[in-house]
């Protein structure tokens, strides 16, 4: 099954739009985890039973396991393998920003699709659809770019007038044509800008995918994010929370909070579906 | 010492501009080590060795490491010790072109600096000097911000004009202003446009360093290149090749004859210094 479809499907069992971001900041764990081996995989599988009827997808990010150097990268391979092997029906999605020439994104295509075994990757846009040809030719699998993104500077570039149009308009429209060949592709979008959101979603028509951060604790309000961000199916977005569930409580009620949280999340997205 | 100032030494100390980048794909190694265990950093090892006396820097790029997982990254950290603890005054550059939101970027950082314990990292622009504030905090780290990139569809965004400049001119402006207030920041401008590069050059002024991907296997001209991007102190470049040095040969002569190949450059690089 591709991405898509995946996708599609988790998006309809679960009636859900949320997905929770697996970032097992160290210094935030709860403490009875955090000097064990492998808390980080310890904290997110008992995350991922807790909310796994809830979500569409989870989203790892990379940093996170990677300042722990090769422990970390093992306990990020852990949990996709967990998430794989136990809940096969939700996508994983590496957030990973990735972007350099030709040869060298092959290879950060194999370290997501091949060794982690996720269903999909964030990438950055600035060296260009030809750069990112090795992520862009893997057919079966989401290939997420960053157009607007969701903190406060995003700007500074994102929206630049050229042309009359903003920077991140022209990556919208680019990827959403040129770079689609495959049909794999979505757009970061944040939920902090839900003007900027509106403006993508009416720029992409429905058949693009918004992979939209910034609510809870980055700020973003969720109604609007969901009015803003929505296609006349009622899906077309993907809609992150992490800091906000995984952090809900730092005792030994960590995973049950972070159901608490995320359930909440879920049915707030979905009043504003209709 | 920091990151400029360890520069500036190695550039006297060895003559040279030339950096060798460590990107040991397993594919193309040497066949009598593709089989042993760690053998990207046995490869890299003799590499370094081989060479010491004739780099300004070395630059492995993480997507080499990281297609092999954490067992790759584990290699990685390897090397980088290696070069700390036996050739202290070469500096480090991990290629990275990492980018994401501060908090996320924290972590970036932490890996390049406090796990690898490297000299500088090269990040993204994307996402603006807000979202980059952990990589440019770090003051006696080298932050490595892309500007114009080596690749054939460098252009797609980069060439794009904004107020009658170019992306590329922009990033190039902010970077070297605004983003530079440690006096870290450096920029990649590849050697496949000499044009960009003398413009750069002319944009920034003489204190920016640039690191200069393109020359050997993706055709950068050796003698435009310099002559386009050094400064007037005949300094101010980090010229890197990967390919056409580390595998000069795959036979068991492959260090002997990467060493040639790197002084036959680092003295090509030389030539038109003046």
């Amino acid at each position: 099954m591709d991405f898509s479809a995946k996708l599609s499907a988790a998006w309809a069992k679960n009636d859900s739009l949320l997905c929770v971001g697996l970032d097992p900041d160290l210094d935030k764990l709860p403490k009875h985890l955090a000097s064990s081996t492998d808390s980080l995989f310890v904290f997110n599988r008992a995350i991922i039973d807790a909310t796994t009827d809830l979500v569409c997808a989870y989203k790892p990010n990379s940093a996170f396991y990677e300042s722990l150097g090769a422990d970390g990268v093992n306990q990020l391979k852990k949990t996709c393998d967990y998430i794989r092997e136990n809940h096969p029906h939700i996508p994983i999605l590496l957030d990973a920003k990735r972007g350099d020439i030709g040869n060298t994104n092959e290879h950060y295509a194999q370290f997501a699709f091949d060794y982690l075994g996720v269903d999909a990757i964030t990438i950055a846009p600035y060296m260009g659809q030809e750069a990112n040809a090795a992520f862009l030719a893997r057919a079966d699998k989401g290939i997420i770019v960053l157009c607007r993104t969701s903190n406060p500077g995003a700007g500074e570039f994102q929206d630049l007038e050229v042309d009359g149009k903003k920077l991140y308009q022209l990556v919208a429209e680019r990827v959403s044509t040129d770079w689609n060949e495959h049909n794999n592709c979505l757009l970061v979008v944040g939920a902090t800008s839900p003007t900027e959101l509106a403006d993508v979603r009416t720029l992409v028509g429905d058949d693009i995918t918004f992979l939209v951060p910034g609510v809870g604790a980055q700020g973003g309000d969720v109604e609007a994010t969901v009015k803003a961000g929505i296609n006349q199916q009622g899906t077309g977005v993907i809609i992150n929370s992490s800091r906000g569930i995984i952090f809900a409580s730092d005792g030994k009620d960590f995973a049950e909070a972070a159901r608490k949280e995320a359930e909440s999340l879920r049915d707030e997205i979905n009043k504003y579906r209709n």
